[in-house]
């Protein structure tokens, strides 16, 4: 293998098969500023269709995209006190403007519900105002203290937070679903990974919310990621905020909020349940080059009809709307070519030889399986969109397996135990529903709730840790 | 007028009518923290407008977007000292990251040459890796102490920056006149604002840079506003940074790079320039709402008949890719409607009442001139389309002559503080070239050379400070 592929085995060393992979296809790369993080083109362009798919969803359904500022001062962050004590230690601080201290210290947005609310307040005073929903791209900062993971755990990151406002609790639970399932369809339908969803326990939920919901799937390691949360804020901001609006009965209400949101860490995720050892498979719905195309110009044959050739093929590809990219580079080989488009994780490779010249074909090599096809020239549009359908269904079928294999359920603490220290993933077991067993299995295991699913099962057994009555059946794993 | 409408004239005290115009049609907000200001959803959605028309344009040659860490240490800050001595005035610095003093500050990027370029010395190896051609939109902090003008002036906004570096001077040059053409067709033919481009003079250009050119446009109170700036950075940050690629004949060269941005206050030019006593005005290229159907039900009269031909009409438009809101909301009457879409700028009204109904026609407004016509229903689409182009030329051309309006050319150092106090502009005058005349004028007039523009005319005169001879005819203005 080359000194441009992956050295380590996806099966042998996971986390550092991750970083080589991530760094070397181009990804990401570390900064020159601890704890931060690169976001380079191919990934920058995964986001950007992430963006462009999810906006679509919520600017049908009347959201807008706004901007908020993303200091906060220290008097807005700390009003609501639980809010507070959940973000406080991981907030970075601004206290110098220029050569001045700042009379107030200002902290780098962790989240923006403060500074928003604080805002609409002002907004809003009747009913005719409602609902407020709107929804910004932005960068965040939280001081993470562990160690640096790409993705997963930088000090900024990029996401979307929507936060809306409501009359009525009715409006809001439905807007807390609403945001829920746009995430399911983007997130299994679009990156290929399948998720388990429900709500969090009262100790995992957001500093602040009524009730949290999550999406939550399950890497190759056995470690369970969040991948968006919805969170169903009640009147809790509204009241410390005042947010208040006069309704059609003419009275004062405080209004009902929502806020929900996802991260750049999709992309992790992406990278850890689909690549291999060869490096990223990227889903054709959001890769950024979905066809490389490769002519292979032996000495001796014809280069320039094959150059025509492989030059036709890509303007025809291209003109279906496929994003394709033809590899016509002289100082490199065919061979090292192959090596760097597994590597970024283009889904389908086409090559055009003397032989496929003569023939009127050309070869189709597929990432995933790296199955190659001889296809009749005049059937090469019809084959790369089949293909392109396929590959992305196949990550899903073969993601969805994983989550299955990944998915135990134990009927008691010794089983808990030994399933996650042998095999890891997400572990089903009853709950009574105390926070005291919840937090001594944290404890003892470092397994937390992921999700207690929304439709409820009759818990099999009693509660796993305390042998009380059961209420639910809940998913557990360790996570990132 | 309704309160909702704005109460300041135009011509009368154009800075309360700016603020008033911004606040009032809903394009931004002050925000909970000093200095700073909300984009809200037609502003943001102008932003967008920009950010798609604008990554078409430089994808489509070969730059790709990416997302750079915005803290800098301060080492790497001060590492090129001209650039350091320029930003460091209004940088904000973070020192602490949760209860932690930070050991050495983190400065919020007020740019990200130093940064980015800090990463470009580990990226590029040899030509085979160059050029590097990349962009990002992000939020920019620059600690103002002067008062906020929103849009203009704030201590966060966002921009896009372009980083590239090449193999040849020739190759950086034709990069950056690349960025500033790309700009004015962006600013000429979507915000319809006319601009002068050329180069920045030494003291003005950019910190670090080996030249700057810029676009700069007239605002209606004879104030000039930078527009855009793209700068040749020559091989300087190169050899701070170590940017360094093995050429193909085998040695060692130093980058030549360039960088280029444009930020959120084009809105607020787009404001400035187009809007009138009614409000805003939106070029309809970029324009959130392209048309808006009010539909007008007299009691008695045919609501439900005229509601569905409004929607009928509305759903032809959208058809069309044209931008529509159908307002049929029944708490406001149609006044307070027109008003309101007035006040936001909406290029075309279309009205439909009872006579309209009967008449199988529509009415038809337009924004800019007031012009109101009966169009007949198989006409609307044709019509509206015609009249969309039609706004967007005479919103140039006006804008045109504006800038026309708003220069002069002067004679003598009398003739230029006189046009400068009574009528402000652009103020075309004999140059010798010194930066000691310069500052002289900057001093006693406040004017600063704007452009110097590049096709270069024969002085009129001699400097129309120093009296020696003049190198060339260049631009000054009062400027924002």
């Amino acid at each position: 293998m080359s000194d441009i592929g992956v050295t380590v085995k996806k099966s042998e060393d996971f986390s550092e098969w991750y970083v080589e992979v991530v760094l070397k296809s181009g990804l990401a790369d570390y900064a020159p500023v601890k704890g931060c993080m690169i976001i380079r083109e191919d990934a920058y362009a995964v986001w950007e269709k992430i963006q462009e798919i999810f906006n679509k969803k919520i600017k049908a359904t009347g959201h807008r995209n706004v901007y908020f500022p993303m200091f906060i001062p220290e008097g807005l962050l700390t009003k609501e006190a639980e809010h507070f004590a959940g973000f406080t230690p991981e907030v970075a601080w601004i206290t110098q403007g220029g050569d001045t201290p700042l009379e107030e210290k200002l902290a780098v947005r962790p989240t923006s519900e403060t500074i928003m609310y604080a805002t609409f307040s002002k907004w809003i005073r009747s009913w005719r105002d409602l609902p407020i929903k709107i929804n910004q791209w932005c960068n965040i900062v939280r001081w993470e203290t562990k160690a640096t993971k790409l993705f997963l755990r930088t000090r900024e990151f990029l996401w979307q937070e929507g936060h809306t406002a409501h009359a009525t609790s009715e409006e809001a639970e439905a807007e807390v679903m609403y945001a829920l399932n746009e995430y399911k369809d983007l997130i299994e339908n679009y990156l290929a990974i399948p998720v388990l969803v429900g709500t969090k326990s009262d100790s995992e939920k957001f500093a602040g919310a009524l009730y949290t919901t999550a999406l939550e799937a399950i890497m190759p390691d056995g470690k369970a990621l969040q991948m968006g949360t919805s969170h169903n804020l009640g009147q809790n901001f509204g009241k410390v905020f005042d947010v208040k609006f006069i309704g059609e009965d003419e009275k004062d209400h405080y209004v009902w909020q929502t806020s929900w949101g996802i991260t750049t860490r999709l992309i992790g995720a992406m990278v850890m349940v689909h690549g291999d050892d060869k490096g990223l498979i990227m889903p054709p719905k959001v890769a950024p080059v979905q066809v490389v195309i490769v002519p292979i110009p032996y000495k001796g044959a014809e280069p320039v009809a094959i150059a025509a050739k492989a030059k036709e093929v890509a303007e025809t590809l291209k003109a279906k709307g496929i994003s394709v990219v033809l590899d016509d580079r002289e100082e490199y080989t065919p061979g090292w070519k192959f090596n760097q488009w597994e590597l970024k994780g283009v889904p389908v490779r086409i090559e055009i030889g003397p032989r496929d010249l003569k023939q009127q074909q050309v070869t189709v090599a597929r990432r995933d399986t790296y199955q190659k096809t001889a296809v009749k020239e005049e059937e090469v549009v019809n084959e790369v969109e089949k293909l392109l359908v396929e590959i992305q269904h196949n990550l899903y079928a073969k993601a969805r397996i994983g989550l299955e294999e990944k998915t135990t359920t134990v009927h008691s603490y010794d089983d808990f135990k030994k399933v996650l220290s042998e095999k890891g993933g997400f572990i089903k077991a009853a709950w009574c529903g105390s926070a005291e067993c919840e937090a001594k299995i944290k404890d003892e295991t470092g397994a937390t709730i992921r999700v207690r699913p929304f439709e409820k099962e009759e818990p099999a057994t009693t509660c796993v840790y305390c042998g009380e009555k059961a209420k639910e059946m809940v998913y557990f794993a360790r996570s990132y």
